[in-house]
C-alpha cells in the first residue's frame, strides 16, 4: 500500500522541477550559511535582488516570506531584511540548497498532519499497530545509539503512527510528501550525528514521548508530543547556536 | 504542477483496491439505507458478523469502529451496537458503497489539512491569490444558484485556497487524495441538489464565510470557517433527518 | 459554586476601573457607529489621535489594534487606518461604549475555552449532565421562539457545557469573567430580536449543534460547533450588513 | 489588577471546600504513593469502593476517571482498575492529598489558555512586554540555577506571557485559579529540586524556548512550547519513573 498515490500507481522518483523562489530561497540560504552573509547583516533591497537574479518581485517577495517562516532571516519595517540565524553547514550539505526551502515545507505541513495522527492512533489503534510503532521505535533508537540513525527506521515510525490513525487518506498524504520527507529526515540525522551526545538523547527522548503518549491513550498528549518533535526538528535544521 | 504527486509523474486514475474492511461497512451501509436495517435496530454480533461475511475479528471491528465514528451506529457497552442514523439514497447512488467509508476518511482528513490551509491562506496570501480563490467562489456560487452545483468550481475553491497557504506541501496531499475528494463532492452536491433551497443557502453561506475570513486576514475566522463546512458537509453526506 | 472565585468568597459585582485604551476604542467606536465617521474613511493618525485624546502612543497603538482585531477598521500599511465596517446601533445602546472592547476580548477568550469545554464535555459527560445541557437548551429554545431570548438561559446552557467537562477550573474561569460575558450575550440577543426570523433560526440551530455534537459524543465535532458559534455571535454583534 | 475577579474585589485565600470525588482521588493516591496498592496491582471493585467510603456510585466512578485521565490507574474492559504509575512522594508532601485532582486539573485547564495566551504574545505583544517576560524568565533561571526555584518568579513569567496577549480576560482566568496554580507550581519545583541536574536543565529550556518563540513572533511555535511544558509539568508531577 505504502508507495502508490490513492488510486495510482506506485510512483518513479523523479526529482520536482524546481521553482524560481525555491532557486532564489536556496542561493541566499547558500550565502547565509557560508558566512557571505552574516548574522545582523541587511539583505540588498527587493529591488536589488529582481535585478541581481533577473526574477519578478512576486518571486523575490515569497522568496522573502519563506526564510522569514523559516527563522533565518527577519524584517525590520520600512528598513529592510536582515540575517537572523546562520544554520549549520550540514544543511546544504546533505541536501541540494534550492531543495530546502520545499524540505522546511513539508515539516511545516507534516506538523499538521502528524499532530491528527498522533491523536487520532491514541485513540484507535489496536494492539497490533501498537506494536508496530514500538518496533519501528526500538530500531531507530538502535541505530541512534550506534551513533548511526536509520532513514529507514524514522520515516517507518511517523508511517507505523499514520497508518495507526485508522485514516489511510493521512498515509496517502505522508506517501504523497515522502520524498522531501525523507530527505528532511536525513538533513536532522546528518546534524545530530554530528552533535552531543545530549542531542541525541533528546532526540530518543522526543520519539519515546510520542510513542509513550499514544500507548497510554492520551491524545492530547500524543499531538502535542508529536508537534513539538517536528518543531524540534525544524529548529535543529536551521539553528546553529543549538546545533551543541 | 496539480495531478502530480511530489516529485512523481502525473498518476493513471485506477480504482484502489477495496479492503475487506472497507467492503463490509459498504455492505452494512447497504442494509441501513435500504431500511433492511432500520434506526434503533440492534445489529448482529461480531461473531455473527464474522461468519456471515467470512472475515476474520479485526476486520470486522475495524468496519464498526468506522461506522461509529461516522456517526451511522452507536455502542451500548456489553450489550452491542445498534444503528444510530438512516443517510440519505443519495450516499449510495452516487458513489459505490464500498467507497464510502474511503470517502468519510477523506473528508475526515481534510478537516485537519484544510484547517490549515485557510489559516496559512489569511495570513500569506498574495492579492493575486485571494483574487483566484474569489473567481472560484463567484463559479460555485453561480452553478449553485443554477441549481447544478460545478463539482470543479467546488474542488477548484479548495485548492485555491491550499495554494494561498505559501506551502505547495499542502497542495500535494490534496492532490493525493483527489479522487476521494472529488467523489465526495458529487456526493453531497448530488444531495444538495435534491435539498431545499435553505440547504443551497447554507451550502453557499459556508463558501462565502471561509473567503471573508481569509480575505480579511483572520486567521482563526478562517481556519475554523473551512473545518465547520467539512464538518457540515460531513452531517449533510450521512444524515437522513437533515435532508431538509 | 458557581458565583464563587477559586479558593475565593462570593465577589461582589463592582463595575471594573476602564482602562484608557478601552475608553478610547469605545469612543471611536461611537463615531463609526453614529456615522460621523463612514465605512472606508480614513481614521487621523495616531499622532492627531494622541492630541485629540491626550493620551500617549502607546495606549492609542493598543486602541487601534484592538479595533482591527475586532474587524472595525484596518491598516494600510504607510497610509494609516480606515474604517471596515459599521456596527449595528445595539451594539453601544445595550452596552456602555467604552465596555465594548473588553466584551469583544471575553467573546475572543471563550472561543479558546469553551471549544475545551465542549471537547472534554463530549468525553466525559454524564448521563446526568447531558440532561442538564439539554434543559438549558430546551429552556433557551422556547425563550427564542417567543422572541424574548433568556440571558440567563443561554448563560446556563454555556455553564452547564463547562461542568459537564470534569474540570471545574474551567468552570472557575468562565465564572470569572461572568459580567462580561452576560453583557455580551445581552448584547447579542438584542441585536438577535431585532433581526430575522431566519436569523433566530440560526441562532438556535448553531445551539443545538454543540449539544448533538456533545450528547453523540463527538469530540471534534463538539469543539467545532462552540468555537463556530462564538466566532458567529462576535460577528453578530460587530457586522451590520449581516443583522439581516 | 492582579488578585481581582472580573469586576470583583481582592478575593480572600480561603481553602475552597474539598468534594467527595476530590476527596477519594486523595485517598487512593495516598495508597499508591506509599505502595498500599503496588504497581500493576488491581483496585477494589467500585461497588467494593462505595461501601468502604461510603460514598455513591457517580462519586467513585469521578474519582476513577480523574485518576485515569491523570495517568495514575487504567482500566481493562470488564475486568476492572489497575494502578499504572506511582508518583512521586513530593505529591503528596508538598500539598494535600485532597488538593491534588484540582491541582491537576487547573494544569490541564492552563493548557488550553496558555497555549492562547502564549500564540497571541507572539503575535500581539509590544517591546515592553517582551523585556517584562524576559525579566521574570532570567528571575526563574538565577533561582533554579541557585537549587532555589522561586514560585513567585514561575507564576510571573506566566502571567507576563498573559499580559502580552493583548485579552485581559486571560489574565482574570489565571488569577482566578491563582491558588491551585500556585500548589502545582511549589508541588513541580520541589520535585524538581531533588531531581538531577538534567532535569532543572529541561525545565529551563522549557522556559527559554517558550519566550524565544514569543520574541521571534513565531505563534505557532509559541503555543506548542507552552503546551509542552505545561504537559511536561503534570507528568513530572506524577511520574515516579521519570524523576530522575
Amino acid at each position: 500500500m505504502i508507495g502508490a498515490g490513492d488510486g495510482g500507481l506506485p510512483t518513479l522518483r523523479i526529482r520536482k522541477r524546481v521553482t524560481l523562489t525555491d532557486q532564489l530561497y536556496g542561493q541566499i540560504l547558500e550565502q547565509i550559511v557560508s558566512g557571505a552573509l552574516k548574522e545582523g547583516e541587511k539583505l540588498p533591497s527587493e529591488h536589488q535582488i529582481c535585478d541581481a537574479f533577473a526574477v519578478s518581485r512576486p518571486v523575490v517577495r515569497e522568496a522573502l516570506r519563506k526564510l522569514r517562516d523559516d527563522g533565518l532571516i527577519e524584517a525590520r519595517r520600512g528598513v529592510g531584511s536582515f540575517v537572523r540565524r546562520r544554520p549549520p553547514q550540514g544543511l546544504i550539505q546533505f541536501a541540494p540548497a534550492d531543495s530546502v526551502a520545499g524540505l522546511m515545507r513539508a515539516i511545516e505541513a507534516r506538523m499538521t498532519v502528524e499532530k491528527a495522527t498522533a491523536r487520532y492512533a491514541a485513540i484507535r489503534a489496536g494492539a497490533e499497530q501498537i506494536d508496530r510503532i514500538e518496533a519501528a521505535l526500538i530500531a531507530l533508537e538502535a541505530s541512534m545509539r550506534a551513533r548511526a540513525p536509520s532513514r529507514d527506521a524514522d520515516f517507518a515510525f511517523h508511517l507505523a503512527v499514520a497508518e495507526a490513525s485508522g485514516n489511510e487518506a493521512f498515509v496517502t498524504m505522508l506517501n504523497a510528501t515522502r520524498e522531501s520527507t525523507e530527505r528532511a529526515i536525513e538533513v536532522a540525522q546528518s546534524i545530530t550525528r554530528g552533535g552531543s551526545q545530549a542531542r541525541i538523547e533528546r532526540v530518543m527522548r522526543e520519539h519515546r514521548q510520542i510513542f509513550d503518549a499514544i500507548a497510554g491513550r492520551d491524545a492530547d498528549a500524543a499531538g502535542l508530543a508529536m508537534a513539538y518533535h517536528l518543531l524540534q526538528a525544524r529548529q535543529r535544521i536551521t539553528d546553529h547556536a543549538r546545533e551543541e
